[in-house]
């Protein structure tokens, strides 16, 4: 694990959430971005050397729809990035963490992405990611 | 805004849960701290430019207490570094964020902190915090 890369926050109203957001983190949101496969619309801030990802849903069986309905809005994720996704999976698979993801699949933001389950993280959903550099 | 400081994660147990980010993370719990103004047991890890901060109440009364009687274990808060605790607190009033702290207090890790009323950030509880230099 490098470093924190962004933390997601699950988000009703993307527009009016990225207001308040500028208003808060006092930046301008620099990227917005369609992620089809996960069912998102997503805004994107940077700080410091950290993102402040902002996901709404566009489909009503997606996972962030999900996630409003049962716990309401709030952070969804945190996401770490690596160097080496596959090495990193494998180390967290002989730790004894479950990945929900048997292979990494493609991410927002020019990622491959892989999840933990919450259940061995203290009900901390964590996201591994790494940088595609060949697209 | 400077950048993330740190984000606060609410678990029962501390000890099992120092154990778990130090695996997860794959670097060592270098700091505990007990906060007792707030009721809590803290352990900090580096990962990148941030931390994170473990969180266990002392008290059945306290915030993390109740959070995780509501909510269950997760994320209870992200601190953004900021150079100047006042100033920041005036913009973000100004901006129509509601302050949980009239004044600054002393929270861990040697810092003042702020809190944002999670209302107007998307269920989010934002904490703003400045290095204590004169101790």
């Amino acid at each position: 694990m490098n470093k924190i890369e962004h933390i997601g926050i699950a988000v009703k109203d993307l527009n009016s959430s990225i207001e308040i957001y500028q208003k808060l983190l006092n930046t301008d949101c620099y990227k917005t971005e369609q992620v089809a496969s996960e069912s998102v619309n997503t805004a994107f801030f940077k700080t410091g050397e950290n993102k402040v990802e902002l996901l709404q849903a566009t489909a009503p069986d997606s996972a962030i729809a999900r996630f409003i309905e049962k716990k309401g809005e709030g952070i969804h994720h945190i996401a770490f990035l690596v160097d080496d996704i596959l090495a990193e999976m494998e180390r967290l698979h002989k730790e004894g963490f479950v990945l929900l993801n048997e292979s990494p699949k493609k991410g927002a933001d020019n990622k491959m992405v892989c999840f933990v389950h919450p259940k061995d993280t203290n009900g901390v959903l964590i996201e591994i990611c790494q940088e595609i550099k060949w697209i």
